[in-house]
């Protein structure tokens, strides 16, 4: 492409995503590192730089570029120019629409509803964060109503998209019911066996600067290149990349907790190993050198975390490994313990301390009752009751109150509405993609017994990684599975795993 | 101020001084924190700030501000408003001076003349970095034509300008030779001496970690605000302000060196004690919220440095604290002897090696062989020589070679003409504010000695830091002092302490 004007177009886009990735650096240093006095300041930088970065990648000048490149042949003949160009536009399209004066009521509305249902929560107190709740669905509303509905879909598809893009709440739900189908009698069956594994042995005290250098060297292991990132500790454990060559990932500990934190350092890596698998030295701030939707970087945390670190074989592994990097109290553990605690089902109130399968319980019942206030179907006053109902029919628990039901979660104070399916949608395609990785690499079990994770990474990076934008999730799904979207592979890997571990038959499913 | 125009001015540089501190966040993190492989991205990123911050701050709005505001009479009465108003109109009138493309050709000979250096100083081949030498005293020269000589001034007072308002070579001159007179004796008598202290019994090994936590506690106890700023690790130690309630300051450890690690953290402690005490919550971004020059700067840091932290009353208090703390290494040390190894006097070849005294025959040369390029008094292709003249006259060493000679600092390979003698007017200044202090503060040694450095911080806050930029440092020294810039503080500190430390008698001074 020698094009003036896509050279042009990149080079504005470029420094839009540069403005975006300093933005994102005053947040990784808010959450790691920056002393706390200094918050309202940082707020207001955060706010300036993110304002550029909006005012870059809106410029007329944007528009005017985008429209010369769509006449061009040339540019519209090569294929990778034309699939960033098709993506420029969405992106282009989306922010424009939304007139300043929105974005600034959001963007003030985000942060006080944010320390109203912090106050809420802190005193259970539901009434006191309805009218925040009212006003984020009615902005939410307003925005979908700019964005405008996809052909045949309605308000909930057009947030949908900012998360996971060419996806649409009926064909969610068209997923997401059979899975609810499917794993409500399988931690029924779960909860009723007197077999199950316990994670109690490895709940054994160790000094938190050793598990820090364990999950150090472990991320290295899996094939983090700590020459372009780095770990640090975080209240909240996230991943963010800073630029083609700075990815950051945060991991917490607890001096009891180590499997907990193994399980975040292997969870954070995933999404690491994606964003350090993306071509950005060559298409940085191009939508080709970007991810493709919370979805597929959820797939790739959760590939590493489940798929790789609860299988028997990374157990394997790891278990001598741990036994001597934190000593005797874990000198008697077997491989089947350590599999066991690691694969524990134990259906919990709180979704981020939710084991692999009871996990999207609390997913499917959050997009269904985020999509029926969406669309008007429920009133966000009854929204505690028709939480508790489900909480009840597909976890078996009584929710106590609503600081450990509906407002347990930050995402709607925040103005989210349709980011939680994307972490089911995670799952699903993790599982979709290691049902594919195991064709292509038939000895996967027999490599990672061995610490050897390159034909994993080296698959991903080909498969999904190298790809970027290119092709909507389902799209890079069915290219690289050969098959759509489905319930299936998630629940064959719950089910077949999970019914030995717990003694239970394997019942005949269709 | 209810004018318009000074507010719509100050909101103006206060987006501009936000840029600036974002700029300042890139750098402390590249030099704190960044992986290796992130400093090609890092370095478009800081620069995409800076320049946005320039042009933010060279708007031709920011300059019709200006001029309706000195226009308005109502802000030029009132002083705080009018001490803002000179010293926007001043930074704007040079910034604006400065043509874009020269701008440009000065970034990019830095960044080049930077690398040259590195490896002209790796071979020790002065020959190697000539031409860069030449480029910046050709680059400078035309910056400070651009600029303008202040009146019957020359260009070097122009470059000077720019690190020390207000200040001219002849001025310094005048005090850096009489500086440079009394030392040198001195100097020569302490070298005489058989009675030198020793910094030999305090090299004892020392693990990093305990070294840490103890700077740690020690910033705190001296007044530095943790909730406002944090200390960490790099290669060379630095302050830096990221906003108005963000200090942050480096150190660096070495297990036997616990005494430099020391004599750093009270040194960035008092330039950040210096940044914590200017009323930035009411000024940010304005110069009545920014530091007085580097030489009022530097005075900050050596005052706890050398006044406080090289006193016998400090090495009283801290000597018990430092043997609980490091343990038995230390049992046996006294009080003497502590006194004396922090005030060692070794000749050294090395600018930042160097101690208290012999320290300013470094920048005394420096000043007069910079200010002899700019001025065409000397051509650079003479500079070693000269140098390795200066150093045998004044320091009684030879210069084995342009490595540890005229090529060890880094500050002409990145342009900074005028930067070093505001070393020596920190040592200057400092001194003559301790002298002032001292009267205030009559038993300010028995509070040293107990621990109490409160009364040191508040006489500072009070005189020096509240006031930020609105007197020129010359015009701040003689409001606190009473007195003129003079070079006598200073010797009578040197003398007074040296001298009986190595039993010299102290001679009649004029």
């Amino acid at each position: 492409m020698s094009r003036a004007c896509y050279a042009e177009l990149l080079k504005l886009l470029r420094e839009a995503a540069t403005f975006s990735s300093v933005a994102e650096l005053l947040a990784w240093d808010q959450e790691t590192t920056m002393p706390p006095r200094a918050g309202a300041f940082r707020a207001e930088a955060k706010g300036l730089i993110s304002a550029t970065a909006h005012r870059r990648a809106t410029d007329p000048r944007v528009g005017e570029l985008i429209a010369a490149c769509e006449a061009d042949a040339e540019i519209s003949g090569d294929p990778l120019a034309a699939a960033n160009l098709r993506e420029i536009r969405r992106d282009h399209d989306r922010a424009v629409r939304l007139p300043v004066e929105l974005i600034a009521e959001i963007s003030e509305t985000d942060s006080r509803a944010l320390e109203a249902w912090r106050a809420a929560r802190e005193a259970s107190d539901y009434a006191l964060f309805l009218p925040w709740m009212e006003k984020q669905i009615a902005l939410n509303r307003r925005k979908a109503e700019c964005w405008g509905a996809p052909e045949g879909g309605d308000l909930y598809d057009a947030l949908l998209e900012d998360f996971e893009p060419g996806t649409t709440g009926a064909e969610l739900a068209s997923v997401f019911g059979p899975l609810r189908a499917a794993l409500t009698p399988l931690v029924e069956a779960l909860a009723a066996s007197p077999h199950g594994p316990s994670r109690e042995p490895f709940r054994v005290a160790v000094p938190v600067g050793k598990q820090k250098r364990f999950n150090r060297e472990l991320l290295r292991h899996l094939g983090f290149d700590t020459r372009a990132g780095r770990m640090d500790v975080s209240t909240h454990p996230f991943s963010t990349s800073l630029g083609p060559a700075d990815t950051r990932i945060t991991s917490r500990y607890t001096r009891d907790g180590f499997l907990d934190s193994l399980g975040t350092t292997l969870h954070e890596t995933g999404h690491a190993l994606y964003e350090q698998g993306l071509p950005k030295e060559e298409h940085f701030g191009l939508p080709l050198g970007q991810p493709m939707g919370l979805g597929i970087h959820e797939s790739q945390s959760r590939l590493w975390e489940n798929h790789v670190g609860r299988s028997r074989a990374f157990c394997e592994w790891v278990l001598p490994r741990l036994q001597r990097a934190f000593g005797s109290a874990l000198r008697s553990r077997t491989v089947d313990e350590l599999y066991g605690a690691v694969n524990e089902v134990r259906p919990n109130l709180i979704r981020v301390e939710s084991d692999e399968a009871t996990y999207h319980a609390h997913i499917v019942l959050r997009f269904d009752l985020e999509r029926a206030m969406i669309l008007d179907h429920l009133r966000p006053a009854d929204l505690p009751a028709a939480w508790n109902e489900r909480v009840r029919r597909d976890l078996g628990l009584d929710v106590p109150n609503d600081r450990v039901g509906c407002m347990q979660d930050v995402h709607w104070s925040m103005g989210a509405f349709g980011y939680f399916p994307t972490y089911t949608l995670g799952s699903l395609y993790a599982a979709q993609l290691w049902e594919a990785l195991r064709g292509a690499v038939p000895d996967v079990d027999a490599r990672l017994a061995r610490g050897e994770f390159d034909a994993v990474l080296d698959w991903l990076r080909e498969n999904v990684h190298a790809h970027g934008r290119r092709w909507p999730a389902r799209e890079l799904c069915r290219r690289v599975t050969g098959g759509a979207l489905s319930h299936e592979p998630l629940m064959r890997h719950l089910e077949g795993k999970l019914r030995p571990l717990y003694r239970i038959d394997v019942p005949a499913r269709k």
